[in-house]
This record gives structure tokens, C-alpha cells and sequence, in this order.
């Protein structure tokens, strides 16, 4: 008999949340707005409200099943055994916040929803999707790595989440690959993210030397106005044989090449899953990446080196919540 | 009842041997020249030989005691699972070689000596050896980087020493923090190796703009040969006063801080255990590595970040290899 969980996403801009079964995935989902003016507490009435929804339409069509739990994928830092959130960015005033206790208490008080909480670092929570639902369930160890506004990325090591000793492994947007360059981001100079977050691409384009005019095409696309620029633009004109937008992308899968080599080189893992916004450009990207990734590392690391893309989109995250739920209610049965 | 182990460390140049007491450290040690002319046969039988000397110096000596076995860390990639090793630098002639079974025959065959043999490649083994003995001892998660002619390091994790997928987990000397930048290493550009291993810390007193004249104190101290310069001189000159020589040291530390900032953001680690020739500078890398390493990462990964002088100098791979026996001893006994 499959189980079925909640897995909810909280992000600054919207709340997803699902009923996911083990075996068939998404049941139902829904998506709204997050409250943020409403402050912690406030977000808080909006999940549990939110998972009460799913819990009765669910109700009203699974007869059987195993309810795992609810899972909550959250920006920032977050501490899985205390259960809290720390400063998630686009989240304000939230500091440091027992999201876990708080969210169980609403569910018990205000909908009589007695459930276990599982509280987790979204981009982690990504990462666990793949592995379980996604482009990742092929291997036992690799690293997901999203593109977006932002670089991030999650750990997969023996099928298991690797959090790090303080919770805040795979931060690889902060990796360090030019440390005498002019890019800074967060205050901190050449790193991966300061290189290929989404304005540095489009910044890329109309800034750098080859590209000081942008092609005809581009001009054309971005309805001549160079500041309406978008990644989907350059990947379109890419597509399109546009020399200029085919070297950029060249240029972000060089980049990115050299911290999957680093990767590599420090942790040996040699598969890749690539997520984001940004990964839609696919092998315009995945191929120079991974010609990269082999130039930057040595022999006797190649064996095994790929680059796959995620295949969850922006569901990773409510996958993953709901998969750490699963895994979850498996280790109480092992413990009983 | 402690147990006793025989510790090797293979190297190019000499083999060094001990027997090690869990509970009292080394007991009795040996070194020779490597024989490398007689190929891995030969090599095995030098082993096996100065196993057999130890083993009878041990009966003489210890009247109780579990022997735990024999460990050996050798450079180049060994796969543990098998007990191989492979194409290990200066030692010419070996490719892929059954080191564990070959050395396990030849113990059993021309000695009498039936033993468990441990193989482990050499970084790892000092890693461990740090972990157990060292240290790295009041650190459950850390990485032991070391500075000598090249730049290696070995990952432990929750005790535990972290092989990676393919084993070859560790490899900070090829992680890429200058990818734009001039030097190379092993066909790589801007790796850490590339920039302060240690001819490279040599020639950076040669060569760079503000050291173009080697400082009064220097050019006495390698006797007016700016060929014979080498580290020592630099650390004695530093210790001194001498401007430029800090000013290099600072230089070094900077870098390495960078390296280990990419450790913590990635696997989130945030204890370091410096070993090798070049770490005999001690504060003079440790306290700008240190400042550096703060500057590169956001303050969520502040917390906890240390940098600490390994323990064992030159012994941590015979250290290792005879805790990997005792480790292994131990899980046979839960075994059983």
C-alpha cells in the first residue's frame, strides 16, 4: 500500500503545495501567493489552511494509503532537527523562527490535523526530488545544481541528503573560481554565482567586448530595448545560430564546467543534475559544461563524468518534501 | 587489551614502517630507500620483509595484544574494495596492480605471516591518522590539507574517512580558484597546486613585481644563490621581520583561505588540520588563511571555522594505516 504526503514549497514570492503519492507522484497541487506582509505567524495559518485543503480532497478520493507526513521545503538556513528557519531571504522579519513546532501547533489547534513536520533547506529539498522523482534516481551520489536568479545546489551521497555538519552544504553559487576577477556578489569576489547568476548573463551579453553590439537578432528580440533582455531571449537567438548568443552560452557552460570539476576534485562526485530557470538553454549550456568539466580535471577522474538535466522543473522542491516524508515514516517502521 | 598494528607508508622515495599500539602510539619504527628499480614484485617483498622484521621485533617485545593487521597508505588511486593501486606517481612500472593480495601472499608464502592487509591511498591515510591520533581528534567532520611539493588532502566525515564514489575524494590541489589566471598544473589552470605548491611559493619570491630584488636578509640567507632559495628561508626570514618574506606568506595564506572558503561552502566543513613541509610556517599561512577564509564566506558559515597545525608531521600515514586496522579490526568484532 503506497503512501502519500504533503510536500509544500514556501518561497518569498509564492506557496506551492501537493498531495504526492509514492508511486503515482502528484495527486493534486495548488499554488498561491505568499503573505508576507502577515510575518511569520501569518504564513504559517496560510500553510496549515493550505495543507487542510489538500488533507480533504484527499480525503475524499485516496480510500487507503499511508500519510507520511507533511514536508516543507524553505529559503535560508534551516536547522532539520530543531526544526527552524533562519533569515530566509524574501521573507522578512522572519530571523530565526520555530517553523516546525509552529506549523505542528496550528495544524492540531486550528484544524485538528495531528501530523509529523518535516522542515528543509529548499534547495536540498530540490535535490531530494531528483533523486527519488527526477533526473537524479539513476544515481546513487551526485549534486544538483540550479540556475536561476541565483546558484545553489544540493548533495546526494549514497542516496541520502547530505546536509554537512552545520546544515549548510552545497552552497556552490559561493564557490570561488576567480579570485582576482571584478565579479562580487554577497560581498564576495569571482564566484561562481557573481559569474553566472541570471542579471551576470544578461549583463554578460551587453557588456562584454565581443558583445558590445548586440547581434541584429537580439536587437530584434528584446523589441529593441536592450534592458528587456532576457535569458530566453539569448537562448532563442542561440538556437537560432546567433553567433554572439551561442559564445555566451558557451561561456556559461565554461564556468560552470570548472565548479563541477571542483566538485569533483574535492568530493569525487562525478554526476550532475541541472536545474533552474536557466537550464532550459540545455546542452547549449550541458555541452561546453561538460567538455569543460574534462579539461579541468584529471584522467584519472573522467570514469563516470555526466551532466543530465533535472527533469522536476520547479516541482523538485514539492517532491522532494513529500520524498523526506517517505523516508521518514520507512525509518520509524525500521525503528519499530 | 590494546592492539597493535604495522603501519606503511609507501612512498617514491623511502618506505616507512611502524608497529603502533592503539592506546601508547608508535613502538618501534623503521625507514629504507624505496627500491623502485625492482618493480611492484620487488617493492612487495621489501614490504613484506620489513613486516616481518617489525612482526618479530613485536613477539619479543609485546607479550599480549590483538594483532589488528598490517595497513598501507600508497600515493596514486587505490581502490580499497579490491585492494589495488594504480599508475602511482614515482613509482614507475606499476599501472593497475593487486597490491593487497600480492602483498598478502608473499606475507603468508616467504614469511609465515597470515594478515589482514589494509591499502589506502596516502592522504587519506595521514587524514585518518590526524582523525585518531592528531589533529584532527576533537574534530568530528575536517579536512587535512597538505603543503608540501604538491597540495593533497583526505576528508573525514562524522569520523569516518570520506573516499568519495571512485575514491579518489580530497583532491583540493586541482580545485580551480583562479580559472583566468597563468599558472598550471598537471595541464590545469589556476588549481591551488598551480599556485602555491611549493617550487611555486619559490619562484613567487623570484618573480613577483614587488619581490623582483630578493630583500638584503634573503639573498645572505640562500647565500646569494636565488637558486637555492627555498621555504625554509622565506619562514626564517619572515620570523626575522623581513617585509617581503611576510608579505609572500600572507600571499600563500590568502589563497589557501580561498580554498578552504570553497570546502565550506560546499560540503559545509569548517574545521582544517594543515600538514606537509610548507605548513612549518604555521601562523604566518594559518592567520591570513583564517582571515581570508571569513572574508570568502557568508557569515551563516561563520560559525565554528578553525584552523589548526596537524600533529603528526611525517608519521600521520603510518598513524592511518594502522587505524584503518584497528577500525576494521573493531568492525569484525561487531560482526561477529
Amino acid at each position: 500500500m503506497a503512501a502519500w504526503a504533503i510536500g509544500i514549497d514556501l518561497g518569498g514570492t509564492n506557496i506551492k503545495t501537493a498531495v504526492i503519492d509514492e508511486a503515482e507522484g502528484i495527486l493534486f497541487e495548488d499554488v498561491q501567493p505568499t503573505d508576507t506582509g502577515s510575518g511569520p505567524d501569518g504564513v504559517v495559518r496560510q500553510l496549515a489552511l493550505a495543507a487542510d485543503n489538500l488533507c480533504q480532497r484527499a480525503a475524499e478520493t485516496l480510500d487507503t494509503g499511508l500519510f507520511a507526513g507533511i514536508g516543507v521545503g524553505a529559503p535560508g538556513a534551516v536547522d532539520t532537527r530543531r526544526g527552524t528557519l533562519s533569515y530566509p531571504p524574501n521573507l522578512p522579519g522572519w530571523e530565526r523562527y520555530f517553523l516546525r513546532e509552529r506549523l505542528e501547533s496550528r495544524l492540531q489547534e486550528a484544524h485538528g490535523i495531528r501530523s509529523t513536520v518535516l522542515i528543509e533547506n529548499d534547495a536540498n529539498a530540490a535535490a531530494y526530488g531528483e533523486a527519488i522523482f527526477g533526473g537524479g534516481s539513476d544515481f546513487s551520489d551526485f549534486m544538483l545544481v540550479t540556475l536561476g536568479t541565483g546558484v545553489g545546489g544540493g548533495i546526494i551521497l549514497d542516496r541520502k541528503l547530505y546536509r554537512g555538519p552545520y546544515g549548510t552544504a552545497g552552497e556552490i553559487g559561493f564557490m570561488i573560481i576567480d579570485f582576482e576577477g571584478s565579479s562580487v556578489h554577497a560581498g564576495v569576489r569571482g564566484t561562481i554565482e557573481s559569474l553566472i547568476g541570471k542579471k551576470q548573463i544578461v549583463n554578460m551579453a551587453c557588456s562584454s567586448d565581443s558583445l558590445r553590439e548586440l547581434s541584429p537578432r537580439l536587437t530584434e528580440l528584446c523589441s529593441y530595448d536592450r534592458s528587456r533582455l532576457s535569458p530566453r531571449h539569448l537562448e532563442q537567438a542561440a538556437r537560432e545560430g546567433d553567433a554572439v548568443a551561442i559564445q555566451l552560452w558557451q561561456r556559461v557552460g565554461d564556468i560552470l564546467g570548472i565548479g563541477l570539476a571542483n566538485v569533483t576534485a574535492l568530493m569525487d562526485i562525478r554526476k550532475f543534475v541541472i536545474g533552474g530557470g536557466i537550464a532550459a538553454a540545455g546542452e547549449l549550456i550541458f555541452k561546453p559544461a561538460l567538455m569543460q568539466l574534462h579539461r579541468s580535471t584529471l584522467p584519472s577522474m573522467h570514469e563516470g563524468l555526466e551532466i543530465v538535466p533535472a527533469r522536476l522543473g520547479n516541482k523538485a522542491g514539492i517532491y522532494g518534501a513529500a520524498a523526506l516524508c517517505f523516508s521518514f515514516a520507512q525509518s520509524k517502521q525500521g525503528d519499530a
